[in-house]
């Protein structure tokens, strides 16, 4: 695949070509992870291969994509299959494929909107602005931060956890403000990617790392297109939140909100950790 | 399909028959919605699929339903397909299907699970004992509510809405006692039916019906099969809350609570609404 100079990295990591309904790409060394590409980078990459299908329909509504195995670094096969097509939905199924074995399965639900009544039910957390927010080192940390400008408010990213003393936080919940680096327009695949950012609520609560990964990961779009354009590259503000630590696996959910206080998705997700 | 005395209602309707990796059932009258099964019986059918599949491996862990068409009654084909078996994983996606056409597609995460370190990250909300709130009335309603014994405190079921003067509510936010009736052991199964019965958020924070129907529907199992067997016939409490409606979407997420105060299950769902 060629590399352009004028595409933003994010644009060059989701980039696909198209051949029968198969859709073929390469994992990106700017999105490295400790093992495989960042899982936000996968599920853009997955719902990318959906938005470019010539038979999507409508804008994307929900996501969920379950991590099966690590992503080898080089070339993947996405084949997105369209399930069943309505009115104003559509139901994908996708697998992402290395050497004939799926690494990550996905369901995707597509949907025209029509403007109806709406309400945003609940408030933004009352947080510094993110012009006040110093940017984390991404200093030790694997390649994937330094695509993003990270100002982590609460709990958040590894870093916080070097700070010599400090006692584990009391509730496993991460608030942090995040944009593309360098600047990109906010859309449906970067609102995914930026849903994945926050650290496993195992580190936070535990103020340390152990072994763990994303097994599912669930992002709902309630943002229109016409919204996200007009969210322009400004930062989004992602406020996760766990509430059962157990037995291998921990959850986290909770919303992105762009910079006027408005709710752009609402994500979860449940990640293994191993002790 | 022979009708048994002996089984309860719920066994009775999730039933199924399998033939060459193909499960095979039969809509419930008892579980009747407005327009087909109720929407979490269908999921919980769709998980005794894998439940029921020789080739699964340990306990449910996450799964993800999209309802992409309306169940008819009578007989259904439910085809579930492991997508890859790690050491201590197993990846599903399961296909429900009425005369050659899919009506739902779902992906299912099992696992075996081992003692970590564990914590509980939510307080269980502030409500009155199940015995100091009354049963909600069935009258008028479909009749999977016959099923259970639904014991509102806030938002919650369609009934509330039936008092005169009431004011809409202020949060799209349902918290209800539930149980099946008669009682039956929970089980994974009954917690899939569980998560799925606050009405739409829709509902609540208008204060009355409009055509709606779930797209999308989540659970995460946190509880353990000892944890389950624990809890008995006990009453669980449901708590969802609404963080955006919009164009046509609304969504809705919380935790299914055991009446010992431990998160059994977190739930998020997305929600057709048609005004």
């Amino acid at each position: 695949m060629t590399q352009s100079k004028k595409l933003h990295p994010f644009d060059q990591a989701v980039r696909l070509t198209e051949n029968s309904g198969i859709f073929t790409g390469e994992t990106s060394h700017l999105y490295q992870n400790m093992v495989g590409p960042y899982g936000g980078m996968i599920a853009a990459i997955i719902l990318n291969s959906v938005i470019l299908h010539p038979k999507c329909l409508g804008d994307p509504l929900a996501l969920t994509v379950n991590y099966a195995a690590p992503v080898k670094d080089g070339s993947f096969e996405i084949k997105p299959m369209p399930v069943r097509t309505n009115r104003s939905t559509q139901h994908w199924y996708i697998t992402l494929s290395q050497e004939n074995e799926i690494a990550a399965a996905a369901t995707i639900v597509t949907a025209k909107r029509k403007i109806t009544w709406s309400s945003q039910e609940k408030n933004m957390p009352a947080v510094k602005h993110f012009s006040e927010v110093s940017p984390v080192s991404t200093k030790n940390l694997p390649p994937w931060f330094n695509q993003y400008d990270t100002r982590p408010v609460k709990g958040s990213i590894p870093p916080l956890f070097e700070i010599k003393g400090e006692k584990p936080f009391k509730a496993a919940q991460s608030i942090q403000w995040i944009r593309d680096n360098p600047k990109r327009k906010i859309d449906f695949l970067s609102l995914t990617a930026f849903s994945d950012s926050p650290a496993p609520s195992i580190y936070v609560r535990r103020n340390k790392f152990v072994p763990a990964g994303t097994v599912s990961f669930s992002v709902y779009f309630h943002a229109s297109r016409e919204e996200l354009d007009a969210s322009a590259e400004n930062f989004v503000l992602v406020d996760v939140k766990s509430s059962r630590i157990s037995n291998n696996y921990c959850d986290q959910s909770g919303e992105i909100w762009s910079e006027n206080n408005v709710i752009l998705a609402s994500t979860t997700q449940i990640i293994y950790f191993k002790e």
